[in-house]
């Protein structure tokens, strides 16, 4: 056993997919685990391996000295840990939440904590509920550094790779949400994809391969336009954005052609005709991304 | 030398970045070939290095048996291609359009093609022009096989990787289409996500790292879902659209919070949130794909 067997070594509140694949994952690792979710019975599982599954919020609460959160948004995880008994029992312990939200929620979140004497870190979970317990996990995690470092150990329990982003406690939402920008954004596109290809009488398994090809393009891709964004400087040679937007339209005409939704395509077509307009033509596209941020 | 030693093997109409790319490698490989910009000038350094420079489309179009068209749209290669002079020197002669629009452009072409006795294949070329005459580069086509048999040799002297996608003459620009569908929305996505970094203080080195171990993740996850689009069935296990939707909604409040145009997320909440009014919240989110195509 370890070094935890006086008490849990973490108590897991939310036991949807993700939060049963964590706890899972610390079960996993030898550590003793407490588990509670708001609807009854999805501990079963869990408390046979060996979990202790608390009847309420306050007692999962008080049985460790770190409880990990893993539910659905901050308003899911306020309606759990604002109600009085919990912030009760949560005085002088850390929470850190790993539920997925916006940096504004984080911060108010830190400042909640704060008023009530509870230690906080806030943090994301990248990865499919799959890669929990494996090495191809990836957490991040951002606020106090001192407090990071104590809890570090019961954190990599879950095997991955953690990165603590910095003291900034919304950092770790943000990153969270830049990130799901882009997979939900490329998501969106291939199903897109997968539907006009369809109309052309292309099969989802046909297409896949040269969707493979190209997903395999974006990693590199990214990296180079990453510098090109800090340096400020948008080559568009060989590829500007002008011939781009003109892509975008044959897309949108395309599906629209077939009675299929381009929404969109048509908002990224406006977004690049706008750069266009503002005289951007014969740059890189991703002199998109400092376009829309300026005000 | 070749075969090719009376005449040239190839000719190439369209001198911009790709088709002088395009004209480097055959160069490259050898073959002799003669090239035609719309705009002089563009072809100094291909005739420094062999290339005949022909004085105009139609004296190109006569230099060769097979000519590959490389312009920006058909609306181009149309305004090249119907001259009746130029149509009048095709006659009895192979295009192979390498231009990109949409596969019902590509079918008009053919129809007028068939009509003025001009032997005519589609192509889409979907990889940089810095991959062109390596084996990086991918070129899709379509139309008569045994056409596309016999200028093979050529294509192939581009080197990459050459796919006959069938006789369909809109084939390749089908593809084309989607695979470009992924691609764009995919580099919205990033630009997006990085105008939201830097709102939040993220510099594009710093999340870089990070989109792309995203980027990493959507091949395997492609392939997996192009399946479940196929066999009609998608799992929410793990991952329901219903919170997909949840997590893009947080992706629009954090960048219209910092004044950003969220069009296309609102875009893709949209048809998601859609597709959870028709009762598909609990299944995978390529199930949007399904729901996109129904009429």
């Amino acid at each position: 056993m370890s070094m935890y067997s006086e008490q849990s070594a973490v108590t897991v509140l939310g036991l949807g997919p993700m939060g049963r694949a964590l706890a899972g994952a610390f079960l996993d690792a030898g550590l003793r685990i407490t588990v509670w979710n708001r609807t009854p019975g999805r501990d079963r599982e869990l408390t046979e391996r060996g979990a202790v599954g608390a009847s309420s919020a306050e007692e999962a609460v008080a049985a460790s000295e770190l409880i990990v959160v893993c539910v659905v948004d901050y308003d899911a995880s306020d309606a759990i840990l604002r109600q009085d008994a919990v912030t009760d029992a949560l005085r002088g312990r850390t929470v850190v939440n790993l539920s997925a939200d916006t940096p504004d929620r984080a911060r108010d979140t830190a400042d909640w904590a704060a008023g009530h004497g509870i230690r906080y870190l806030d943090g994301a979970i990248m990865t499919p509920t799959t890669t929990m317990g494996t090495p191809a996990s990836v957490f991040i995690h951002s606020g106090p550094a001192e407090l990071y470092q104590e809890h570090r150990p019961v954190l990599e329990a879950l095997s991955g790779t953690h990165t603590h982003l910095g003291e900034e406690i919304g950092r770790a939402a943000a990153y969270d949400i830049a990130l799901l920008d882009i997979f939900w954004t490329a998501m969106a596109g291939y199903a897109h994809a997968l539907a006009v290809a369809r109309a052309e009488g292309i099969s989802a398994r046909e297409l896949a391969p040269f969707a493979k090809g190209i997903g395999a393009i974006l990693p590199p891709l990214f990296e180079e336009t990453a510098q090109e964004m800090d340096r400020g400087t948008f080559s568009g040679e060989g590829n500007p954005m002008a011939s781009g937007a003109s892509t975008m339209a044959h897309i949108v005409h395309t599906s629209e052609g077939h009675g299929i939704d381009a929404g969109v395509m048509r908002a990224a077509e406006g977004m690049t005709r706008r750069a266009i307009g503002l005289g951007h033509g014969t740059d890189g596209f991703i002199r998109v991304a400092e376009v829309l941020g300026r005000h």
